[in-house]
């Protein structure tokens, strides 16, 4: 039983958790959605009853885990455990000691990370970055993050590297739901980009984005749903995408540029869902700003899926 | 003797040679302009004059020695001596044997290496970076480099990183030299600057800039020009370089928005003219972009001036 590990992969819409074995393999998982009101009580209440109903799955109990690590947007510190300004997150300004809160609950050791920085780990160590020897992680979800590996190590800066979806696209541009403007992410969170497309409905553009997502029961524009209206040729979820892409490739060549890394690897629930079905356009866009257009890096979809985030969490107990 | 490097930075305007020794101490220095016709072999020639002039200046010949590092712009290739794609420089689209040819001429070892990655080791071991641990170089001048430095060494890449003047900051935007468009170099870089000058100019627009490039005998807009037009109130010059320090503002932030880097230091010959009177507006602009923006890397002018090309060069013979 003290081989097995917890993860917990805290993001904007869901928690995922996962019991991990040392190989990287998952013996039990589940998920809980992302509080969307309250505070951070009540996210991690509902972070440890994804937990608990991972660790029923695998036949364990909490307090028998080596100790469980958390994959937390926001600054999250991991000598102190605890989280601050994680701003996709209900009433998360100011910071909580997410960590200890978890511990006492669960009943054994939580150490927190930076949830876009482990799941890059985790593809390094398990998952499509396997081969390469530094790489950048891009993460397409609720936001955009970045994780880097650079000669095998993670490189964190100061703590706060890998900041790719705040890589200026387009100075005086879009606004970003961080505050500034011309972000990557303004142009590519999903956040924003459904920000964007309900002014464009309100403006009286024709969507059937948000039919979609009430016929569905969903309470946001998700992943399916931008998939769905794809499938069924919605045009402003086309157009709103192909913003996204041109974004991505732009702020990626920019990353590459100056880091000259063996891969990138693409991930986050819009990543790995649309990671194949657009890697011809996104290498396209890529393209056009890479200044060794004729040395480009590989360009993987992440391979440990949804469960990358919790298990790349779980590397933290090991570390 | 043996104790001493010649070291050479070959730049897109002039050449500059330093006789070095172990502690980076210069005991003669010369010059010469770089050619603006011929090809790779004038350009050979020319650092060959300027480093037996440095030289004489030094009371050495070239012979004596222990080797001659040069920090050349293109793809510099470290292993094999060979100068790609020079694009700044005339006639040099394609390679050449540049280590060799000197090695030749001069009765010494040459190696070769990135100029802007040489200058900004020199800066950290020697000169504005001592302080600290990591830090992106940004050399402003006749194209905008750039240089990498983390965890106290050389970040290279696959051999090519460091090139913030082609992060892009304004996608669609400003065509730059290097054929792509919205580079940082593209509104920073001293080439572009001069095009963009010259296009208002012939469109009407009032501007002293080329009276005083005639007045001083200058070939083309140097960075003395753009000064003496500043200093002048000329509109249209500093119009130029507040969009020049716009883009450097962006551009450096997206860098640390991804690397998260102790430090910045500013170099190249607008770099270390302009860098103390405009330090405020280039932190004001990073200012606007940056993720963690109550936290902000240290940003430094390049302390060893224009002689920190030539001198970083050096030390690729210690390596």
């Amino acid at each position: 039983m003290a081989d097995l590990r917890g993860g917990i992969d805290l993001g904007g819409t869901k928690i995922q958790a996962a019991i991990v074995d040392r190989r990287g393999d998952v013996s039990g998982e589940a998920r809980q959605p992302t509080p969307t009101s309250g505070g951070p009580e009540d996210v991690a209440a509902a972070m440890a009853t994804a937990l608990r109903e991972a660790a029923t799955a695998a036949g364990v109990e909490p307090a028998e885990l080596a100790g469980i690590g958390v994959g937390s947007p926001g600054d999250a510190n991991e000598q102190t455990g605890v989280v601050s300004s994680a701003r996709n997150l209900p009433g998360w300004e100011g910071s909580f000691p997410l960590a200890e809160v978890l511990a006492k609950d669960l009943g054994t050791e939580v150490k927190v990370g930076n949830d876009v920085q482990v799941a890059t780990e985790a593809e390094f160590h398990l998952g499509a970055g396997q081969e390469f020897g530094s790489l950048i992680g891009v993460f397409w979800g609720t936001g955009v993050g970045g994780g880097l590996v650079l000669d095998g190590k993670p490189w964190l800066g100061r703590g706060a590297a890998g900041e790719i979806g705040h890589v200026v696209v387009k100075r005086g541009g879009a606004k970003c739901p961080c505050g500034r403007k011309g972000c990557l992410e303004a142009y590519a969170g999903r956040s924003a980009m459904e920000a964007e497309a309900r002014r464009l409905h309100e403006e009286g553009h024709k969507t059937d984005l948000f039919h979609l997502m009430e016929k569905h029961g969903k309470p946001r524009l998700t992943s399916g749903i931008w998939e769905r209206a794809l499938d069924h040729g919605d045009h402003l979820a086309e157009k709103l995408i192909e913003r996204a892409i041109e974004a991505l490739g732009t702020g990626i060549a920019s990353a590459v540029n100056l880091l000259d890394p063996e891969a990138v690897i693409l991930g986050g629930g819009l990543g790995v869902r649309f990671g194949d079905r657009l890697m011809d356009p996104l290498l396209a866009e890529m393209h056009k700003h890479l200044f060794l257009d004729e040395k480009p890096p590989a360009v993987r979809v992440a391979s440990l899926g949804d469960l990358g985030g919790a298990v790349g969490a779980s590397l933290l107990i090991s570390r």
